[in-house]
C-alpha cells in the first residue's frame, strides 16, 4: 500500500493498459488516442486550454516546461514559498534566468492574498507561481483571490498542482490560472512518468511573443505542439520526439477511470478518506501537523509523537507492507507524511493503515519499556 | 508487427514488468532495482562510467541532458551532420548556447575523419558531437577514428548512439567515448520513455568546473546523481523528482533479456536479419539506398521504386499489420524506413514482413494496371 506522498498504487486497469500491445508514436490509432487524452485532461483541469498534454518527462519535467516556456532571463518572476515544492518553483524560475523575488512564510502556513498584492505593486512582474497543494507541509493554498489579483496586474499566474489535481478541485479558466503542471502518480492514478500541463491562451501568447527561443528543445512548446497538434487534426502531425506511448496507454485509462467516477464524487471521497483518518489518528493519540484551516485532503502530516522512532516506524510498516514518506528540511524526523491518493482513498485502506500504525506504535513502545526495565 | 524505425515490440516479459505491483521511488526495493539498472546499462554501453543512467525522458531528453551540462554558453561545439538526427543534435547545442560548427555530408554519406581533423585544427572546440546510427539515413557512422581524434585535440566526444544500441557494438570506454545517449524502445527492447545516458570522466569533470549551473533543473546532472548516487548506496540518495517506477522496470527487464541473450549473439541476429531482408527485397525488385560499406542492421532504408504510392503502401502495410517508416526530409516519399530491432530481428519477422510486402505491391499494381486499362 503506498500511503506515501506519492506514487499512489495505480487500478489494476491501469496497469493492465500499459501492458497492452504498442503501437508507434504517429500511428493513426495513437494519434486519436492523443486527442483524446487532451480532451479528458482538459475536463480534469477543468479548461477549455487547447494546449493541454502530459509532457513526456515527470511532474516536475512539466513544471520546467512551463517555467522555461513563459519566462525569458530577466524576468520579474514571484514565487510563493510555503515549503519545499515552493522553493523548488523559485530554482526552476532562476535556471530560467528570471530574477526571483520569493514571498515565504513559515511551513505549515498559507500566504495571504494581501502579500501577493504588496509584491504585484512594487513594480512590473511578469508571472506569480504558486504551489495549491504542498507536499512537504500538508498545506492547501487557496487560489481565487490570487488569481484576481494576478490577472488584475496583467502578469501570468502559474499553478503548481502536482498533488491537487485530481484529489480536490482545481478550476484553471475560473481561477484565472495561465498555466498549471501537475503528475500524474498522485490523485490521478497513473504511475509517475508524465507530468500533465495546461497553458491558456495569454501564456501562449507570451510563448509566441519570445525574443528568443527557450532555453530547452525537449520542453519547447512550439515544437511540441507540432506533434500534439493546434486543432487541425491527425494531417497536423509532425515528429518531435517519440512520446511515452505505454505511458500515455495507461494515464489515458487513468483520466478514463477518474471522470467515469465523477470528479465531484471523487474530491468527496478523498475528503472523506481524510476525515476519517484525522479521527483515526486522534483515537491513538496522534494529531495533525497542519492547521485545520487549510489542511489538504489527500496529503496528511501527522507529528510524530516524543521519544518515538521515525525510520523505526515506518520500517516496522514497510514491513507490514505499507508504505509511508518522512518529513523533509525543517520538518525531518518530526513528522510523517501520509498519503490518501487516487485509488486509495478509502474507508477500507484509512482502517487497515490506523490499525496497523496503532499495533506497531504499541509494539515499540512495548518494546521501549522492556529495555528501560532492563 | 512495428517494423519502423522504433518503437519497436518489447518481449512480452518487459511488458508484464511494467505492469508488476509499484513501490515509491524511494523505497530499498527500488534503490536496489536503480542499482541494478546502473550496473546492466554500463555493460551494455560497455563502459566502467559509473554515472551511467536512463534519463526520466525519451533519448531526446537524455541528449538535451547530455548537451545542456557540458555545454556552456559560448563554447565551440563541432557537429557531424549525415541526416535528421545530426541536425537535431547541432539544435540542441545551439538551445544550450554554443556556438555550432557544423560538417555536413550529403543524406546516405558519412563524414570522414579527415574532415573531423581539420575542423579540430581550425581552433578550440569544446564538444564533437555525432550520431553513431542515423535513423533518417540507414548510414553507420564509424566511430573509432574519430574518437582518437577527438581526444588528441582534448575535447569532449558525445555519440548519439539512439538506434544503436543493443543491436551493434557500442564501445563507450574502448572508442573514447565521453558521454553517450540512446533510448530504450529500439534494440534494447523496451517501451519508448527512458533516455539512457552515461558520463565518463572527463565529462564529469566538465560538469564540476560549470562557470554557472546549466539552464535546466530536472536534466542537471549534479542533482540526479544526489538521488541516482554517486556510490555511496542506499544511504547516498536525496530526492530529486519521482523516478518512473514501471517504466524503470520494464527497461531493467528489458537489459537484463539482452545481457541474458549475450551481446555479440544478438548483434550477430541483428545483422543476419538484416541480411535476410537484403536478400528479400534484392528478389523483389527492391533495393537498398544506403551505400553497402556503412549500412545499419538494424534500420534499413528502401528505396521506392518508380510509380508506387508510398503512402498507400504503408496504409496497406497497416491494415495487415505490419508498420513501417517513411522518409524524412529530403527522403520523404523516395523511401520507406524498415526497423528489424531487439525482438523484431527474426527470421520469421523478416520472412512475413517480405511476403507481405511482396503481396502489397503485386495487389497496387494489378489495381495500377485494371485502371489503366479501364
Amino acid at each position: 500500500m503506498l500511503l506515501g506522498p506519492g506514487p499512489s498504487n495505480p487500478d489494476p486497469v491501469v496497469a493492465g493498459a500499459m501492458a497492452r500491445p504498442l503501437v508507434s508514436h504517429l500511428d493513426p490509432f495513437f494519434l486519436r488516442t492523443m486527442d483524446e487524452t487532451m480532451r479528458d485532461l482538459r475536463a480534469v483541469f477543468r479548461t477549455v486550454n487547447h494546449h493541454t498534454i502530459p509532457i513526456s518527462a515527470t511532474g516536475t519535467g512539466g513544471l520546467e516546461a512551463i517555467m522555461f516556456n513563459l519566462v525569458e532571463p530577466g524576468d520579474t518572476v514571484v514565487v510563493g514559498v510555503i515549503g519545499y515544492f515552493g522553493q523548488r518553483l523559485a530554482e526552476l524560475a532562476e535556471r530560467a534566468g528570471a530574477q526571483v523575488r520569493r514571498i515565504e512564510v513559515p511551513w505549515g502556513e498559507i500566504i495571504p492574498a494581501e502579500r501577493i498584492a504588496a509584491e504585484l505593486r512594487r513594480g512590473p512582474v511578469k508571472l506569480v507561481a504558486v504551489v495549491h497543494a504542498e507536499t512537504s507541509t500538508g498545506a492547501h493554498q487557496p487560489l481565487t483571490a490570487i488569481g484576481r489579483l494576478v490577472r488584475e496586474h496583467d502578469a501570468l499566474f502559474l499553478v503548481d498542482c502536482v498533488t491537487s489535481l485530481g484529489g480536490m478541485p482545481v478550476a484553471v479558466d475560473e481561477w484565472f490560472v495561465d498555466a498549471a503542471g501537475s503528475c500524474s502518480q498522485k490523485c490521478l492514478g497513473a504511475p509517475p512518468g508524465l507530468g500533465p500541463v495546461t497553458f491558456g491562451p495569454r501564456a501562449m501568447a507570451a510563448v509566441r511573443q519570445r525574443r528568443s527561443a527557450p532555453a530547452t528543445w525537449y520542453f519547447d512548446l512550439e515544437l511540441l505542439f507540432r506533434y500534439w497538434g493546434e486543432g487541425g487534426g491527425p494531417k497536423d502531425r509532425a515528429f518531435h520526439h517519440t512520446a511515452p506511448v505505454a505511458a500515455i496507454y495507461g494515464f489515458r485509462e487513468a483520466l478514463r477511470l477518474g471522470l467515469e467516477e465523477g470528479l465531484e464524487p471523487r474530491f468527496a471521497r478523498h475528503r472523506a478518506a481524510h476525515e476519517r483518518l484525522a479521527a483515526g489518528l486522534a483515537a491513538l493519540g496522534l494529531s495533525l501537523f497542519t492547521p485545520p484551516a487549510h489542511r489538504l485532503p489527500m496529503l496528511n502530516v501527522v507529528r510524530i509523537p516524543d521519544g518515538v522512532d521515525d525510520g523505526a516506524v515506518r520500517r516496522d510498516l514497510l514491513a507490514r507492507g505499507i508504505e509511508i514518506g518522512g518529513g523533509f528540511g525543517p520538518l525531518k524526523g518530526k513528522v510523517w507524511r501520509v498519503g490518501l491518493m487516487g485509488a486509495n482513498a478509502t474507508t477500507a485502506v484509512v482502517d487497515r493503515f490506523v490499525g496497523e500504525l496503532g499495533e506497531v506504535l504499541k509494539k515499540r513502545r512495548e518494546t521501549a519499556s522492556v529495555k528501560r526495565e532492563a
